[in-house]
Order: structure tokens, then C-alpha cells, then sequence
């Protein structure tokens, strides 16, 4: 059996998605619990890896069981009784056997979430990063909207990064704002590696006027130097990842 | 001279707002810096005691020192260096000596943010509460709409709670959705003991079907046994306090 799993986590209560050696992952636990539930060697497939302290809301990965009667909801409740509070299994269905968490996604969408004070405010800390100095709104609207459609995001991606095929597609990128906490939105065919913080950290750097090109500009050159910093962790968070 | 503070914290971190033996308090880490930066006794008045886990935007509390050349913006510099960071001092300024924190507040206004959701979502478990079971969203709104005006609150009080004029004006009252997080913002001339909470409660009774009164008729009988539940005190925080 093929089985997907819809989780949501704390992102400030793990070393990120993917298991690392000493550090708790979310990918480690899960499977963990899932080898103790089967006893049997279990490869669990995110959608993607979340960095350190990024959460989720709906971060969806599966897994293939040699066992031909799985009860999914007995399942879900035995995983979520043995998972720590910061993990939580939403969903849990049997999917066909080519389904791939990774490979499979058709859109997947991100927040961001963000406010403006010189002061950090400690209730806000846990999911918003601070900005500092005060910035230009329209402006940071305005680039946002011209990520919108396919570009080369070469420039929106770690130097390190393998991936050859740099094109994606942007279905959509909003800012919303919630009394003082601002949060862009942004769905697409799939993100490059900290391809969302060095767009934000971008979008900051134009809207507090200290860098002098547009994300248009940027997109075109191709050159991760051109864009600006990577935001901070603290903010984002794995809203959705749809499949067919 | 009266210096008045504006402080966020971050309800997890403290057993709440007051001075308690053996228990960190924000009032405590506060007075503590204000005794080592002034090296004399100092007495803070809060607006109001906020329970253990509730959070503050906009706390305000107040203290006379005997010296006469402060400099707020220094002080709200030295306070902020030497707090943990779950507590910030947003705001610091002289104010004339009659006022008092909590005897001169005009209006308060609290939050109090909620999900629907049969298993628990770690990531709004931080700052909202879990409603396990679906609710009447519309049965929720109108008894919130109840308690706009000025009314007796004997019924939404705690039953060991010492004050004994229980009127107070609520001057709005609304229901926001952002995703799947609700708020419900209340805005008043004052609360009593644990109100924000017993009110939410008994909205979440009344629009469960568990209860079968309105609000209206709840304060009527000016009797604490007929409301609900007193809410999780996650999901409560101060957002403002105001004064002339």
C-alpha cells in the first residue's frame, strides 16, 4: 500500500523536514513511529524539505507499507497519540501506488509573515519576522506582483543549489495585512531552494529603498548576487501542496 | 517623577502578569530591572493582572522613581537589553503624577483567536485555541453581538472575584476570520476577572448547541452558573490599553 500522509508542525521545535544525524527532524520522528507501528523499514517522501524553524500546515509525504490492510484512521489516531505535541498527522488516505510526494505536486503555497517596529514584540516573534525600519508598502506590493507568471528565478536561489531546471511558475502572490502584521502569499508550480526567503529578503531590500532594481530587473540577470539577503526562517511556513 | 510602560511579552513564557512566590511574573522580571537601574525600591501598577499564559501587544503599567532627570528613551534602551526576550518595552514616557495605571484606563481591548479543527494544528496551537467539534459560526456571532452596550456581568465572572460593581460598557465586539484562524475582538471600559474567557466559553457552548440560552438571557440572571466554561487561556492576549 501506498499511504499519504497531511501533517502540520512547529517549526521552531525541529532542525527542519529532513533527518539529519543528532538533530530531531520532523522526517525522523514520523518515521520513527511509523517503523514502530509496521516493524518494517519505512522511507518516507516529503513534498519537499522545510529549512530549521519553518512550520507547516499542511506538508503532505508518503510512504510504501508491505501490509495489504491498512486502516487509515486507526492509523492516523495511533500516530498522533505517539507523536509529541508539535507534530500532528491532518490526514491520512490510501493513494494510488505511482503517487510520489514530490514528484506528484501540482502547486504548492507559502506565507510569510512580517511586521514593522523598531522594538521586537515578543507575541509576534513566534511566527512574524521583524522589520525594523520602516518601508514602503506600494513599492513591496508592486514587486511582489511581478513574480507572477514563469521566470528563470536563477537569482531567488541558494548558489549551492543542484537543481538544472530553474523555471517555475508563479500562479499567485498577494500581501494581506492583519492589524500590524503583514503576510504574503505565494503559490506556484514548485520553489527552488530558499527560493521564498530570498524573494522576501529581495522585497524588503527594494522596499527599504537599498537596492535600486526591481524583482523584475533581478529575475532577468540570472544572478543570485543581484537579489538581496535570505530572510529569516522565522515567518515563513508550508501553507498547502496540491496534487491532482 | 511617573514613567509609564508599554510592554509585549509573551504570555508562555510567565505565570502570568502579578507577583506570585516561586513563579517568573512579568511584573517581577520588570520591577527587578527598574530596582537595579534606579537602585531603590519601585512599585509597578499594571493595568490590569493578565492570567498565566496570556500574552500582551500593549500592556501599560506605571511606577514613580525618586529622581528627577530620567531619560525615557535611555531607560526603554537599558530596560530592553536587560529583559529576557519574551518581554519588551514598547513604549516609556513621563506622565503626570496622578496617573495610575490601572485607576485611569478609559478602554481595553482583548483578542481571543480560535481554530475549528478535530486534531490539534501545532502551528496555531502557539497563539489560538482548538474548537474540536463544528460550530454554528452565525448562532456565534450574534450572541457576540449581545454583549455590546452596558450590562451587569455577574454572569461572566469568576464566582470568587472581590469587586462589586460587575457594569461595564463593552463598546464593540466583532468576529474576524483570517484562514482558518477566527478572532474575536472586544473592546471595553473595563473587564472583570477571567470575563473575555467566560464569555468565550459560553459562546462556544451556545454555538455548540450546548447550550440553550443567548447571551442576552445569560446576563439577565446575573448568575455565573448559567454561562459556560471558562476558554483555554490560549488564545486570550491584550491588545491595547487606552487612557485620556
Amino acid at each position: 500500500m501506498n499511504i499519504a500522509l497531511t501533517v502540520s508542525y512547529l517549526g521552531s521545535a525541529f532542525h527542519g523536514w529532513q533527518i539529519q544525524p543528532n538533530k530531531p527532524s520532523v522526517q525522523e520522528v514520523l518515521q520513527n513511529c511509523l517503523q514502530q507501528i509496521f516493524n518494517q523499514p519505512i522511507v518516507l517522501h516529503g513534498s519537499g524539505r522545510t529549512d530549521a524553524g519553518v512550520s507547516a500546515l499542511g506538508q503532505v509525504a508518503n510512504f510504501h507499507v508491505n501490509q495489504s490492510d491498512v486502516n487509515c484512521y486507526r492509523l492516523q489516531q495511533r500516530l498522533n497519540a505517539m507523536l509529541p505535541n508539535t507534530v500532528r498527522v491532518l490526514k491520512c488516505e490510501e493513494v494510488p501506488q505511482e503517487f510520489h510526494a514530490r514528484f506528484s505536486v501540482k502547486k504548492k503555497t507559502y506565507a510569510y509573515h512580517f511586521y514593522q517596529s523598531p522594538v521586537a514584540i515578543p507575541y509576534y516573534d513566534t511566527f512574524a519576522t521583524q522589520m525594523k525600519q520602516p518601508f514602503n508598502l506600494e513599492v513591496l506590493k508592486t514587486n511582489l506582483q511581478m513574480v507572477v507568471g514563469t521566470h528563470d528565478f536563477s537569482s531567488f536561489c541558494a548558489s549551492n543549489t543542484q537543481t538544472e531546471n530553474k523555471v517555475r511558475q508563479i500562479y499567485s502572490a498577494q500581501l494581506e495585512q492583519h492589524g500590524e502584521v503583514f503576510s504574503v502569499v505565494i503559490t506556484g508550480n514548485g520553489f527552488l531552494y530558499n527560493m521564498v526567503r530570498i524573494l522576501m529578503g529581495t522585497l524588503f531590500d527594494i522596499a527599504l529603498g537599498k537596492i535600486n532594481q526591481t524583482v523584475l530587473q533581478i529575475l532577468e540577470q540570472k544572478d543570485r548576487t543581484k537579489a538581496g539577503k535570505t530572510a529569516s526562517q522565522t515567518g515563513l511556513v508550508l501553507v498547502e501542496v496540491c496534487y491532482n
